[in-house]
């Protein structure tokens, strides 16, 4: 119902920073930055100067999770944090991040965002070597590869765990008294770093940068491998080299528009989808409007290359949370509503163009063409900045089954059937790749696009 | 910190249904559409077959006000709701409304956008004549008025009371077994009028019909007085006769742009004054940005009219509401930047115009200037579009005292110094009525620019 | 279900303090003590050095209504409080008190144990004159008599309040800057004044003197008004005459056993009324067991008195406040246990008198019976302290209509079938007179034993 | 502050139950039964059809964490339960039971009440093998036994690892589709098996058999593993035979008075304690008073021994739970007053006896005695109804260290003194093991009193 529902969703952000009286209260900050990446949990867990580890963790909001009176408790300068979103099944406390164990002696915490491939094989045998498992999360399961790893200090365990993994990873960890950021060879999801008075920060995208005025540094590298300590910061490279993978749908979507990832501002890709739209799909209309917030740059891009006005023909309100709860059965059908809104004077009577980023199921698409003919619309053209989503992910993402993307199992007639759209036209592949500055699409991971999976997927059942 | 905060306030927004099953769950819906209006406390009374109130009302969002069992219990076919904006002293739930009395064996219920200006003396007057004030708000003192009225039926006594107050009223009012729905003589604040499957609904603004489906049927005149009840609906006009002074700042700031207030589109005249602000105003400059969301129409209409591209500089999160509380001292200047967060792709290096509705204090603008300039603009033409604010309100709006009011002590070059503009423009009071529709001024109440207030205001102190 | 339910309930205690730097604070205490005389609502007013009045009232335990935060806002050196019972129906934070209003720019404050008997023509007068009534409260009706007194300083106006109404009361007022406390002719409600460090306090009972290490001074006599200001103490009695008629059932069952009133130890009391009960019905037995915790006194007289042995038989756990909602239809008959527990060995072949204050509609008691046998108890003797109560209370205590009395309906014989006891005896009048110290019965309203009302009771409908 | 503070506590409850459609619900009110034992945190997990385990566990009351819709949710046909209390430094939701994982797919779920003495060297054995610890708790450590033990079926490897573990257990644990009970080879803390409608239940305590109507079959022996499955109830015998030990201190103080342990009626035992000591420590007196309510049964039996007649002289409210945090530091010192009032009529003028059940640090006997006297007694002598307790518990018992128990470092005389009492007397040894029926002392553990630990305690630190 929710408009957000139907798109494809980032599983997670992480936020670290090493080496500043702060910590918590910048992890709290750096977390709010991200939220957009995890609504359903959140949590912190710091490390003091005895090695010492602190977490919260709960399920909510960043702004929920962390009163003033819990962010205090967490003390220490060393800090690493998480949000999560995960599929309503799995939605539980238990699950949520930074995930806290101590063996041998050693506190270890762990903050994830991706998707391990070779979950299966690695539980089976952790399992019969007396592993016990609380949850079925890859967090937990890297921490029994760390407790199971041959003998030696903290760093060389957490290595030979994360040399065992397969898939996607974007990484945080503390161990003993460092801070370890490791991103998977591929380089599936976005890890950045940055500076602040001389602590080193990492996060998934480098705009919680800007909301504690951290300069961005660079990226953390695909197959990169950060320990920050007491010795500062040191670059290792532990894993076998593989093609640069990185997650093109983070600038179709997930990402924030005031983020640049690989180097790429993604709001310049989506205005640059949006143009290439424009030149690949162009329509005979008066108006371009956007579905907002996500299809706002790709609306100017189509607007800008297409000469058409651009408009906000859709109001979004923000004072419903993701949370809502329709009072009765009669009103279920407001859903769409509850969230958008038509100018009728910028609709009315005029061939609208409206630009989506993505379609999933259809079924909010659909609302929303019935919504702008109610408010006079004489044409309706879905323009959408990204190829048909065919394939669902297994890096990190949570995607529905191929059954539910409508994609999968329809053409774009029968989709633009579906939606009531008077045309509808999708981003062939190739302009997708000129527009994130790659036409050969090499670095960038398409799966969900192109079913072509960079790693092997798990065989069915998982 | 807020930049919500730097803003003028609506007082309150007014919902009522007349003859409908799902009475309460659409006043919470047409609330919800009218959030913007008022976050601070929200509340529904429904009347049943027998003539009796039911009331909830609650400090929160109408989200969190009326969960589902609370919604359940509010029977009957006759609704009214409201949600309310106070300064920050005078919050507190005994000042929620609708407001619900007994009097004489019959059962009251008032819920009010607006403010009487002659309260002094007729709280006076009824204190006199021992009638016990329990809050200090205009609903509670017309409700007094009410019981004092010469006998006869609640109708007779509420007109006798309207008739007494002076100033703005949009009010809603339960009274017997009719839903009474009253506007001042002048109309400062809307009253919408609406159909929804044989029931009228009466709203603050249009786009509360939206979201429940009701058809816009015409607003409450100035001066009307609706009676809902078994008869239907009857039109009087029980007050003497005054000029129309519709708030001109409906359609600058407070109002939804997805509402048609006065026959005119809000959106269309948001584009209109950024239009006209683009032609007083111009400057050469490479790019044109809103501060999100209430900038964002004008923004367009002054791309539109002066040629520069528009773009989306300043990126708005949606996750932190009003409520949000800082943790600590050492980060409390990132208020701002907890909401907004620059586009650095569109702004580096460029000449920008930024467009805002309007300069309260000046603090935000002071920031927001400072933001841009980090993120790499050359240049910070700020672009105001309405007149400077002066004047403090007097009919239904928070305004600070004028000692506060940066225009009201400022000419437009310090404030420009102030807030390290680059160039800082306000829209020309004549402009705005060319906008709006009305190039006399004819019509609008304008106080808040120009000082002159249709209705005597009361002496200081109140 | 609850044990505590079968009982008639006390629906208020006071406590004021004036002149006392910790005014809240000790109101807070003084409040806990007096819980047992009210747990649904909680509330606390407080008048600083500039006749300025916070408040704060709400829903649940003294506990949870004020929480550190609260309690520290609620400044001034005087300070009334008060806990309320209420029957389920009327039960509304809206009747929570102290109610707090303002007329005639002075504020009043009113906290209110006792019950009004004339409220119908006083009612019927106000609303004539224009009163707006948002309660059904005793209280609020007497604050509209204050605003309705001929002019005049606010005590004279309270004198004159007070003296149009009819009843029971036992209150306390802020009214201007003075704390006022007033007990009605006869006496119905206690009262007591207490001395801490030069500061008077006020109390229901003198057991919230003990808590805060307050002196018992004397009880405010009936007919009398303390005016308590910077004069100091002032006595006052501005009503007409009335032959004392205090509320026997304060020493049968609601004052808690610490408490001295009326010069007699409530203690003390009850355990004459448990030697009296031993004389006039004794039973050849093995065991004496009281229903806790109220029948501990009287049962230890009763053992006194007779022989035989003392036990705790019953062993009543205290985990569960009144708000236990059973959570499924098919364990809601565990209800009397979870509160009572039999010590098997204390019963198990035994005759057992079992002795209880008093019995209201005979449900707990009949499983108190049946719980006795089933733990092996060979006789079950109930044994009752007071006299049947047959006539519903008008003065303040919340007791069921005539017609579910058990006792107003049936014989002591039916009764003792239904409860399914070997045999049932309840004290004579003559034996509880002698109990509290007055063999003619002068001095006490022991209408709900006798249906001899001191003051006339309100027709039906009231 | 609180009296209950200065006791000895019992960390923790276990209830389960096998093979009953209302499983979930029934353990829901056997843990109320038991709600003495373990205020902190309460869980349940449920046992389903499918051999699934479900399960809820938080902070609070047993009432407080199990709402209807909460224990809804917990389906299945059986059930274990558990409540705790513990130290404040490790009180957190983490360490709350039943702890639930998963290992070679099966589920376990266990819930303790003990204490294993050998986890030091354990617990460093399952570090090495790549055990991941998340808590401190025996619970955890004994599923990595489980998990770390030699393939084979889920019963054989509870019983490897119980077969591991030295000290104190009373466990309840699901394993695969069985409900196990095991009780240590001493027998330290009790375990009940009950029968409910052909449902077998297992509980701390058989009071909370009483509750739910179940009836008491036998203790769970010593040494003794219970294993309810499809195939009805399994008694083995895994262990080493050892001589019973069970805690004398459930006798004195922790158990129920309403419960029978090892076949002895605690409130008979507790009576007899009180009987021994009138005979051990006469003195000449007017009344008895027991602390309420641990103090009652005792102090009945000295009444009955010494002729000397039994009061309530200590009034204690219920109003107030454990978590109570007093406002002001000005006020701190009412602790104890929150909890108990003197009853001045019982006690003026009067030698009073008090009885209570032990000393642990004195503060609270302290204020007890200047209580006493501030209410007019004329003498007070403090009976304790237990040896003085000079060493501490490793066997499941919340006990201070040794530095501040004032018995290990202070003569009677010393603590007298300190206490302030006229006189202060501790039962001997040899009169509590007559009291609980062991002449000899054989059977029972009492190193609490004597320092002879049946099993080797842990060295320090531990």
């Amino acid at each position: 119902m929710d408009p957000d529902d139907d798109h494809f969703r980032d599983e997670c952000g992480v936020f670290g920073i090493h080496g500043h009286p702060e910590a918590a209260n910048l992890a709290y900050l750096g977390l709010h930055a991200l939220q957009h990446r995890g609504q359903e949990s959140a949590g912190i867990a710091t490390l003091d100067e005895a090695a010492r580890i602190t977490a919260h963790r709960a399920m909510g909001l960043v702004h929920d999770v962390f009163p003033p009176e819990v962010l205090s408790r967490l003390g220490g300068r060393t800090a690493i944090g998480h949000v999560r979103y995960s599929t309503a099944g799995e939605s539980h406390l238990r699950n949520a991040q930074p995930f806290v164990v101590e063996h041998g002696g050693v506190a270890y915490a762990c903050a994830h965002n991706g998707n391990f491939t070779n979950t299966v094989p690695l539980r089976r045998r952790l399992d019969a070597a007396g592993a016990l498992f609380q949850t079925t999360t890859d967090t937990e399961l890297l921490l029994h590869l760390i407790a199971h790893a041959p003998p030696g200090p903290p760093l060389d365990r957490v290595m030979a765990a994360l040399r065992q993994v397969e898939g996607a990873f974007s990484m945080l960890l503390l161990a003993g008294d460092s801070l370890v950021a490791a991103r998977d060879p591929y380089g599936f999801r976005p890890l950045c770093l940055g500076l602040l008075s001389g602590a080193y920060v990492v996060a998934s995208e480098p705009t919680a940068f800007d909301l504690i005025a951290a300069e961005y540094v660079r990226d953390v590298e695909p197959g990169e491998l950060l320990v920050l300590d007491r010795d500062g910061l040191q670059s290792l490279r532990p894993f076998a080299a593989a093609p640069r993978r990185f997650c093109v749908f983070e600038h179709v979507y997930f990402a924030r528009p005031d983020s640049t990832l690989g180097g790429r501002s993604v709001y310049a890709a989506r205005q640059a989808l949006g143009r290439a739209l424009a030149e690949t799909a162009p329509v005979d209309a008066d108006v371009v409007i956007p579905v907002p917030d996500s299809g706002v740059p790709a609306a100017i891009g189509y607007a800008e290359a297409s000469g058409v006005p651009f408009q906000m023909g859709l109001i979004r309100s923000h004072y419903v949370g993701r949370t809502f709860i329709e009072p009765q059965q009669t009103i279920r059908h407001f859903g769409v509503k509850l969230k958008l809104n038509p100018v009728r004077e910028a609709l009315a009577g005029r061939r609208v163009v409206c630009v989506d980023d993505s379609i999933v199921r259809g079924t909010t698409s659909r609302k929303i063409v019935k919504m702008l003919r109610d408010a006079g619309a004489r044409e309706v053209h879905l323009r959408i900045s990204s190829p048909p989503t065919r394939w669902p992910c297994f890096y990190g993402i949570d995607t529905p089954d191929r059954a539910e993307l409508i994609a999968a199992n329809h053409s774009v007639d029968e989709i633009a059937r579906y939606v009531t759209a008077d045309s509808l036209a999708f981003l062939p592949v190739e302009a997708l790749r000129e527009a994130v500055g790659s036409p050969s699409g090499e670095g960038f991971c398409e799966a969900c696009f192109t079913g072509v999976y960079p790693v092997r997927i798990p065989a069915r059942p998982q």
